[in-house]
């Protein structure tokens, strides 16, 4: 190029014709001074697409975003407004960042107000199951129904290459359940054997390193710095995490006639980031080059899931702040296993990445728009 | 908006005219598989107007640069080359992210390249120092000599309001010295101050915590991941580190008359991250108002260094891969000091950041293009 | 020696006539389930003199020990009792480790009540400070008045070589106020160059960098695992710590006419540990020779204060678990300075330790009874 | 107890007949400025029989001990010496702390020096495998044959009650191969079901947490802090750990006929620490009682594990610096799985507790000498 020049000649000497879109998209965030809702701010900062609308929150209404939000500096001086459905009327979209329970009532208020019914995205579990017997089991209290599920690369049974069917549910939803972080580590890294039927999933074990972050804000001493700092410790051992029932109809949507999971995370010292374990049995007559091909076919167009080459080992770092998966995965001949990991960020792919990628499948935006693949590490 | 969309449909509906710049600037990167170079690469991928040319090192050319970069996910598949000059020749920009004392040999040999001599910004130390004692005292060997120096913010003498001088001097630059991550956190920390006559420059206390990646990649027992968990450790006390008399340049280019500078930087178990605690005594008659009116006063125009508000205390998280510093400043009557405190990513704007920012403004394009002030925290 | 042989052979073949001294200091501790109380207890875990007696706290009685200190293993099944007076009465030496403002009201019943009223230890503020002002200025509420002060290495006006006069103070005490962590890291670091003249303790930096776990198990937002990881933040900036006129009372009694201390503590991500920076000018005159000498002179016969090797840093994880304080100092003659780093572990020299140490000195016996002073590293 | 006295009055006082054993026991340490040498010189300055003799060392043998092992004060004067077996002849027991493949040379010259052979302790792996097979396959070069397997916790088929099989091989033990790290909390977490039979050892799967120490002060860029801090990464993931067939060696032992083992080690941000999360099928018709029965059998008499109380999850905090493990299982009905975990401390009960305890039986000392249950937490 030339040398130096000032901004406006620089326009001048090296433009062209082009269009651009104009920012139509106006996107209320109710929760936004947890870690979800902020997260989902910190993206649609960066979305090109996007106009902030308001923010609300329920003990921080009344505050500036950047008392509870320092790292997100345009925003800082955004007024915090109490979460009801008056304040979140009349954006385009809606994202609720709530504690489970406490969607379903204002989504019923917000479809009882005059005009549009915006888009939804429950970023809260009380959408994401399909059964009321799981829902019962795992969550209790009254079951709000099933929304379009979240996940744009979550494979239907028979499919094989990119997922498709996931993504026309998406783009024709006017509501949809943001899947759980856990579920998406461990769907992501197991599905591809299961649709392929080169892996048994009647004998599943997934095992977790969870950064504190999935936690939340919750103020309960074993998240304090002084507990978690230098310790790892399990939780919800023994089947009794409500990530359970949604990962196995995950899988039973991937081709699983009966799946049997045994899932166990664990708090390890880290802000963000999961890594998932996951192994299951190969199917008899099963080879290594068959679990290769397996994965390498659900992967290779996918956008924001990266199968590593041969060796590499994923890393929760890699991801951090991107929406991207990290797989790898192997067989244990003498174990008879296939052993697969997934490491992502919990709060970008694994819940506001998530619900972004599909805002734009429903809004009928490009579906990467806005979203990153590059982490920051280290 | 109406309801969903394709691509298509949506960029007919939504269109207007326009003009768009075109991708114009090339830039090669030596130094690509190192923590400064990954960065300068990490913030080059999202800036609209460069293609990123050639990735050189040393010991890991010939692989790919998804082995040492994983989180560079665009660029994995992406062959690092030797760092020879002809490699980098043929580009608009070669940015330098290279041990000290290797890049004065390398620009040599650039310079006598054929065709146009590309702009570079060198991250390394050798072109920081305007004195020669200076380098001799502090780092020894053929003395390079001073580029002109890429903090965009930095303070002349005399000047008010945000910085123009600096910012003339880069936008006619054709070489450029990235600062030293250190000296940016204690130069935004302290200049306001100084060059507004309300502190004493002749007695300031700089004690700094530091994340490891400003160590960089180098195998060093005490760099290890078991030695610096859970611990704090002090390095080049009583005076010796080598930011040390780019800080008092710094100051004495603010305006101070006579700087003497007691500086201690502490690594603490984080990856990234400074926080620099700074202090200097008033200047007799100084009134708190006063203080809090030069960092004002200094700060109000400027993108990307931030003051807080009044009581708000900057962390490293929230400046965590953005191009911000957070500052903070007040009085203790009872030690008659004013206490600074500037946090940043020492990796953004202690070094690629201010890398891109400057090359901006010596490319003629908009200083804050493909740089963000947003955090990814928690 | 022989071969193998069973423990009762064993003690046959190898034994001696001597003596031993008889368990005889029984010690209630209230505030059990805090960290403070839970250092306490393990360290009085490995003293061959006490017997652990009551336990109790407000939140958590009712409780076994056990799911508030799972490390304390032989404890695990004690069951915490509530905090008042009648459980706490008759035993040799009762430790406070409630917060402050709590003790005054418990000392005084248990002073009520018949029998022999206990050696009482106070791990919080209450009794610390002398002056009525300076309570009034940084805590407020009634003034409960000073106790003998816990810190044994505390120098007198003076003194050359290990102290002992405020040895002879706890010899005789009855009641001891143990310092606060950050008080015992800074006067540690510098109080040797004040008794000696050789530094100006009239303009005192201080820089801290602590590990959570002084901030005790308060549930607060900024200490969640989730905030902590990965950042620096400074708090109580400008003067307003409560352990500004405690240090400077300690520094007068040192032998300083006049203190001004600029104090900043910095919260980073450990669970244990302060490192603290502390610079001082020089004295006129002052060589870097009477600078070492005068260090040298005031720790070489202390067990518990290392004076490390010259060219050795101490580092936070070099103390931890250990009643150890590691320090160096280093003249910065650029800049006129004294600099002097200390390390200890917050709860152990910091708090439980300090407060065992005076138990030893108060009961007659030996001083370093059941304290060590090896750290638990990497 | 009566008022204060002087610490001879004390003795006077309180003094009763009795015996003491002297001291006997020299022990030198070969690896002493690593993490395993410096581990076990850490327990040894603890234990009240021992007298620490030659320290030894290949590349920092001239340096003294304190520049690699500050936290070690008591020996921080100590020269190191080259290691060679003139250094370490003249001792009642002999640590080696070495690389594998280092030891088998070293232990043979020792045999051939004149006077009795001392008592030899390995902490590397090249006495453990029985099975030359499983040599060649995990390790290759010379096979040196297996040692008695220190491990006195581990339970030999059909035996009930505390393991006494495996204690009394130790007893008359003259060498002793100290065991894995991960090994030790894989067969702690899982062998009383294998040996009761109410798990199916033919397909087990165990996933682990790591802290960093275990993979020694090697000088590789995935160990680096930078690298290390914030981030989960999986290693040997696939079957290709060397600890893999250690652990089916000791479960064959507690009874398996055939056992199946996938096993992957993670490493997270800590320093120190294994939390191993170990999963296998339950045998038909076993009830989640007679599960707990099992693990309450083999545990109840057994110093230095501790089955926690139903509901309480280990974490490695809890173990930090002890030489407990901490061990809790339960079922999941809907995976028809067992699910123990087991947190240890991977430098104690992992590598020197664990040398030391075997120690203690090989010398006819009392099994718990100089070891502790009590842990460093937070």
């Amino acid at each position: 190029m030339s040398g130096p020049a000032s901004p406006e000649e620089y326009v001048a000497l090296h433009s062209l014709p082009c269009i651009v879109m104009r920012v139509t998209v106006s996107v209320a965030v109710a929760g936004a001074s947890g870690y979800a809702g902020g997260e989902v701010l910190r993206l649609l900062l960066a979305h090109p697409e996007v106009e902030i609308g308001a923010l609300t929150a329920n003990a921080s209404a009344g505050d500036l975003l950047g008392q509870h939000q320092p790292h997100l500096l345009p925003l800082a001086d955004r007024l915090i407004e109490p979460t009801d459905p008056t304040r979140l009327a009349g954006h385009d979209v809606v994202v609720l960042a709530l504690p489970h329970g406490a969607s379903g009532e204002l989504t019923d208020a917000l479809a009882a107000l005059d005009g549009p019914t915006p888009l939804l995205l429950d970023c809260g579990a009380d959408h994401r199951l399909e059964h009321v017997a799981d829902w019962d089991h795992f969550y209790g209290g009254t079951f709000a129904g099933a929304w379009p599920y979240g996940m744009p690369e979550l494979r239907h049974a028979g499919e094989s290459g990119t997922a498709a069917a996931q993504r026309q549910i998406l783009r024709e939803a006017r509501t949809v359940a943001v899947p759980g972080c856990n579920v998406t580590a461990v769907t992501l890294a197991l599905q591809p054997g299961v649709s392929a039927g080169v892996v048994d999933p009647g004998d599943v074990v997934a095992v977790l390193a969870n950064g504190y972050s999935g936690a939340g804000k919750s103020l309960k001493p074993h998240l304090l710095a002084s507990e978690g700092m230098g310790t790892a410790m399990p939780y919800a051992v023994g089947g009794g995490h409500r990530h359970v029932p949604e990962i196995e109809q995950n899988l039973r949507r991937a081709g699983a006639a009966d799946v049997r999971l045994s899932f166990t995370p664990t708090l390890v010292p880290m802000a963000r980031g999961i890594l998932a374990t996951v192994t299951a049995p190969l199917t008899p007559g099963t080879t290594t080059a068959q679990v290769r091909a397996a994965w390498e076919d659900a992967y290779a167009g996918e956008a924001f899931v990266r199968l590593l080459p041969e060796g590499q080992w994923p890393t929760t770092a890699a991801t951090l702040g991107a929406n991207t998966a990290h797989v790898q995965v192997t067989v244990d001949e003498r174990a008879g296993r296939a052993v697969a990991v997934c490491a992502i960020d919990n709060l970008v792919k694994g819940t506001a990445g998530a619900a972004v990628q599909s805002m734009n499948l429903a809004l009928g935006l490009p579906e990467q728009l806005g979203l990153t693949t590059v982490g920051v590490a280290p």
